[in-house]
């Protein structure tokens, strides 16, 4: 047992350094490695299997919504990614750039991709010519990069993988229609599939993406009160169209302007998924993202008919995903490791439950024990990843709840800020005076004005002049 | 019925000029689309379905063998690239270089990795210490950068996007198991899922990959009759392991080198359906890859009843992938447009089908039409995906065995390559200069030496002194 201890006493517990338990669990659940590249990390088998679940039942959901895959280059020429004014000016600050090919200076500087906006901008000004051409609703799998100076494991890094759809329509109300769609989506699975509630709303002008008209975003709350931007829409409008000359002739042969919306979701999500439902003894994942949703430990393995009876119960729970320990590691030292790696059920097979014919079955969300007959195992276990693929959601939606505040002046603002971690709701008079001074003296930034407006009251929080919107403020990652 | 002969006459006819009937194809099949991006192509839907269902058989298969997907950076710093002496002569010359982050210069430049070995050496360097830790079967899937001169859809372009296998194991035989367990891999995928046959075989000494002890090889013959090297796998021996001091203790505590492999395939397979398998009108896609298998046209669909059938019909096949065109164009242009983007199997049905209970299938490989009843429809349209997967394979082996010559002398030798483009199998006595002559003279270069030996002379077909190997020579893509 003094093997398992000092395995969990490895971790910071969150109460003591929230920053240092995050980097702690990353590693023991050995989902990333460092790297020789400064500020880019080796993502290890634990952590990709997650991420390639994230892209199957994300992917899955894009296709049921006429989502078309492609696969557009990794660099952007420096006059490519100069034609839309605000985009430039948002990424250039910070891209890598290639300078140098083979054995040749480049005439023209490329970098490496921050996002493909432009890119697909330049394809569709190619591709499209008549409303027969409309929508093109596409997406790519990739990897981007962005020069950030502060680095941490899937929150912020380097280079980071994602999808980004890119779309083009014919009018305003499609392109709109897209956006919200595309957020849905995202809220839908941050929800069903990651068990992660989240706000929807839209960005204020401050904040929204360079280059957009409009952006949408789900914000969802960590177990530290801080918020982290999950997911976002973005509605451009005919923006980059004019800027890059994207034109179809329609119906009645007018040239019109075509209409654009961009969104996406990060290999950040495994940092949310970590920081939303970890604990002191390491990672908690959703069963239905989970690489391994079931462990099979059998107690005292050198008994005869043990590891028979272990493989029998693999056999008949074959339909989840599922593993087995059969190391000669003590059980209380497995049991301890798929606590770290986080598997939502351990299933215990010994001499005396195969006598009586059962099992034992224990959750590792909340730690409930259960001994089951064998005859109903596979009901059971299925029955037990549903519970707590519903509990850990709700649970993580009390989390938020009882960490959402109302303020109704500033001065009950800036204290919440300061003693209470969470979001805090609070009204604003739409200036973005006001906005800037808040982040400048509290450090929380307007994280969305939530599509379900509250009126809680008449003023602007910060300076009383008549409030426009509800906004949702808070820390952020 | 104009229309469609206008659109099959934009093919140049193969015999008149393969190139430019490969480029045809690539571009009215709506694989790719060009970019701004000198020597970088945009894949459209069409193409990067067609990679998307090469991923998921391979990725299928390498998890039946034990492999575990990672992501490791997209960047190698140059001190990383140096440190195999042979690895950095190979790829220096051929990658591009990061020089600028975000607003200042770096300082040390970063390559776009042309290929991860050293990643993964440096990382395995920190992973592995025991015997326990072995082995490190470990894939990625990603998009890499050579900085070639000249460019040519999916055969070779400036990125491209593929897997690469690395693995680190105890023992030499294990390493080389691995590396022939792979290559098996990739040979059994091109013949089962592609229909390309393929010589295996070892590269020689010559053409082996930059820092590798021995590297396998399969090739494949297209329908011009060059050679077109369609998967390698490396055995590195513990040449990177001693470059980069990546050792582990063993059972009786003494530390030992690893050993290595590096395995890769990559959208150039895609050239290679093409180059296989297509004909003057167009794509032909193996059933196996196809992303729609089965194409179900109406005939005078405005006619009462014919649309309603077309769509019971795609409820009974729902077993396939199957599309249905219902666009107002004639029959003749949408069968045009489904052979030109290869569709394995058409369906027609018409008002006189209908009375008649029945539809026709035609097959896009040989063109052959069947009346069939529609209770069988669904048994007929399985066996004949089968069949058409079954007959592309054998069409191609019959190809490729009827293009490859045997050389006796050198004279021999020269008019074939001249004059019968193919595979020329031919002795040699293993001798650099005479394969270095051969490449000048010729323009053939050593495809392999196959595992399956024939003994056809005594002596070399170059320099005429006693053989040691057979070879398959050919052009090459």
């Amino acid at each position: 047992m003094a093997k398992d201890k000092k395995m969990v006493s490895e971790i910071t517990a969150m109460e003591d350094d929230f920053a240092q338990w995050y980097t702690d669990v990353v590693l023991k659940a050995d989902l990333i490695g460092y790297t020789s590249v400064k500020g880019c990390m080796a993502i290890k088998p634990a952590g990709y299997a997650i991420w390639e679940n994230i892209q199957k039942e994300l992917d899955r959901r894009f296709k049921k919504v006429g989502v078309e895959n492609v696969y557009m280059p990794i660099f952007i020429p420096e006059s490519l990614l100069e034609k839309e004014k605000d985009h430039v000016e948002g990424f250039a600050p910070e891209v890598a750039w290639v300078t140098k090919g083979g054995l040749n200076d480049l005439q023209e500087p490329l970098c490496v991709r921050p996002t493909s906006e432009t890119l697909f901008c330049d394809f569709y000004a190619k591709e499209i010519q008549s409303y027969r051409d409309l929508p093109k609703v596409y997406n790519q799998w990739c990897s981007v990069v962005r020069w950030e100076k502060e680095t941490r494991p899937f929150l912020r890094s380097r280079e980071f993988l994602w999808q980004e759809g890119h779309t083009a329509h014919a009018t305003a109300a499609e392109s709109r229609e897209r956006t919200e769609m595309m957020l849905n989506l995202y809220a839908d699975f941050a929800e069903q599939v990651l068990a992660i509630p989240v706000i929807k709303g839209q960005k204020t002008e401050k904040e929204k993406f360079a280059g957009a008209e409009a952006t949408y975003t789900i914000e969802a709350l960590m177990h530290d009160g801080k918020a982290l931007q999950s997911g976002t829409s973005h509605d451009f409008g005919d923006g980059f169209a004019r800027a890059f000359g994207i034109q179809y002739t329609d119906k009645d042969n007018k040239l019109q302007y075509v209409h654009q919306t961009s969104w996406g979701m990060t290999t950040r999500m495994i940092g949310a998924i970590i920081m939303v439902h970890g604990d002191n003894r390491g990672l908690v994942l959703p069963p239905a993202i989970a690489p391994t949703q079931v462990i099979v430990i059998p107690i005292a393995q050198h008994k005869e008919g043990v590891l028979d009876a272990a493989h029998a119960l693999m056999d008949r729970l074959s339909d989840y995903r599922i593993k087995i320990d059969e190391t000669d590691n003590k059980p209380g030292w497995k049991f301890a490791e798929a606590e770290m790696r986080g598997i939502p059920l351990r299933v215990e097979i010994g001499p005396k439950d195969i006598e009586a014919g059962q099992a034992v079955i224990v959750r590792r969300d909340n730690g409930e024990k259960e001994t089951v007959s064998l005859e109903q195992i596979e009901q059971k276990v299925g029955e037990t990843l549903k519970a707590i693929q519903h509990d850990m959601l709700e649970r993580a939606r009390a989390h938020r709840d009882s960490h959402t505040y109302v303020a109704h002046n500033y001065e009950e603002f800036k204290d919440i800020i300061a003693n209470k971690p969470g979001f805090v709701k609070a009204m604003w008079c739409g200036d973005r005076a006001c906005e800037d001074k808040i982040k400048e003296e509290t450090t929380a930034t307007s994280r969305c004005i939530p599509f379900q407006q509250e009126h809680l009251d008449d003023v602007c929080v910060c300076c009383g002049r008549p409030a426009k919107k509800m906004i949702y403020w808070g820390k952020a990652y």
